[in-house]
C-alpha cells in the first residue's frame, strides 16, 4: 500500500485481507475484491466484529461494560460497504 | 458478487436475497430488484428486522435489554431504500 | 414497483398510497404524486404517524414507554418531503 | 400543490402560508415567497413554533414535559431557511 | 427581503443587521456584508449569543436550567460563517 | 475582512491571527496562511483551545463542570483544518 | 507546510510524521505517504491513539474517567483514511 495517490494504495491491497471500519464503530475484515472513487468497497470471506460486552458488578450493580476487545459477531461472506460510511481501511 | 468494480458485485446479486443495513441500525432483507450509482436500492418480498428487546430484571429493576438477535418487525413487500442511508449490502 | 432502475419502481407507485419514512423516525403515508432524482417527494392526502407513547408504572415510577405501534399525529393534506431526509419508500 | 415534479408543487404554494419543518425539530410558518432547486426557502410574516414544555410533578419530582403541542416562540418577519436543514414543507 | 429567488432575498438584506442561526444552536447577529451560493456569510460588528443558563433548585437539587432567553456571549467583530452549518437567516 | 464575496473576506485575513471553530466545539487560533473554496484552511503557530472543566461539589456530589472559559490544550504549530468541519472563522 | 493553497501545505508534509484527527475523536499518527483533493490520506507506520480511561472512585462510586491523555491503542502499519471523516492534519 505504498503509493503516490491514496487509491493506488487501495489497489496494492487488492486480494489481501483488510480491516474496514465504519462511522458507526462496526468493523469488517475480509479480502478486498473491489473499490471505486467513492471508496465503495467489496470484501470477500468477510466477518463483522463488534466490541465485546461483559456483565460486571460495580458497586453492587450489574452493568454491561465494553472490554475494548473485538469479537466476531457474524460471518457475512461477500459484503458491499458504502463508501461514505467508512472511516479507515488497513491491511490486516 | 465477485467483481472488479463494486457495482458489478451488486449486479451479480440481482434477483437474489440480500441483507441491507442502514445507518439507523434497521435491517431489510429481500430480493434485490434494482440499484443505481447512488446505491439507491429496490427490494421485493422485503421484511424489516429489528433487534429483539426483552424485559429483564437487573438488581430489582425491570429494564428493556437488547438481545442482539434480529426479529421480524414487519413485512413490507416492495421497498425503495435511499442510498445515502445504507451502510452494507450482503447476500443472505 | 418491479423495475430495472430504482426510479422506475417509484414511477410504478405513482398515484398509489405509499409509506415514506425519515431519518428522524417520522412516517408519512399518502398518495405519491411526484418525485425527482434527489428523491424529493410530494404526497397528497398525507398523514404523519408517530410511535405511540403510553405512561406505564415500572418499579413504582411512572415512565413514558414507546409501544412500537404507530398512531396518527396529524393530517397534512399535501406535503413536500426533502429527499435527503428519507430512508425508505414502500407501497402501503 | 398537485404537480408532476416536486418543485411544481412548491410553485403552486407560492404566496400561500406553508409550514416548514427542520431536522432540528423547529417549525416555521409563513407565506412562501421564494425557493430554489436546493429547497432554500424564503418565508414572509413568519413565526417560529416550538413544542410546548410544561412543568409536571411525577412521583414527587418536578420535571419538564413536552406536551406535543406547538406554541409560538417568536415572530421573525422575513426568514431565509437553508434547504439542507428542511425535512418537510406543507400548506397550512 | 422580498424576492423571486432566495438569494435575491439575502441581497436585499445586505448591509442590514441579520440574525444567523446554526445547526449547533449558536446565534450570530451582525451586519450582512457578503454571501455566496453556498450561503457562506460574512457579518460585521457581530455578536455571538447563547441561551441563558441559570442555577435553579428543583426538589432540593441545584441544576442548570436554560431560560430560553438569548444573552450575549462575546463580541466577534467580523465573522465568516460556513454555509452548511446555517439553518436560518432573518433581518433583526 | 470587508468584502463583497465571503472568500474576499478570508483573503483580507491572510497572515493575521484568526479563530477557527469546528462543529465538534474545538477552537483553533493561529495565523491564517492558506484557504480554498472548500474552506479548507491552514494555520501557522496554532493552538487548540478547549472549554475549561473544573471539579465542583453540587449537593454533596463531585461533578465536572464546564466554566465556559477556553483554555489552551496544546500547541500544534502548523495545522490543516478540513473545511466541512468548520463553523466560523473570525480575526482574533 | 508553508503554502498559498491548503493542499501545498499537505504536500510539504509528505514523508513526514503527521497527526490526523477524525470526527469520531480517534487520532492516527504516521508518515504521510499520499493524499488527494478529497483529503483521503494514506499513512505508513501508523498508530491509533485513544484518550486514556482510568477507573476512579467519586463519592463512593467507581466510574470511568477520561484523563485527556492519549495512549496508543494499536499499531496499524499502513492505513487509508477517508477524507470526509477528518477534522485536522498536523505535523507531529
Amino acid at each position: 500500500m505504498d503509493a503516490a495517490r491514496p487509491l493506488d494504495a487501495l489497489n496494492n491491497a487488492r486480494d489481501k485481507r483488510v480491516i474496514v471500519e465504519l462511522k458507526n464503530n462496526r468493523q469488517y475484515v475480509g479480502k478486498l475484491k473491489a473499490f471505486d472513487i467513492h471508496i465503495n468497497v467489496v470484501l470477500e470471506s468477510a466477518e463483522e466484529n463488534v466490541e465485546e460486552l461483559v456483565e460486571k458488578e460495580i458497586d453492587g450493580k450489574t452493568v454491561s461494560v465494553k472490554t475494548g476487545k473485538l469479537v466476531m459477531k457474524r460471518k457475512l461472506g461477500v459484503v458491499f460497504i458504502r463508501g461514505d460510511t467508512i472511516t479507515i481501511i488497513s491491511p490486516e
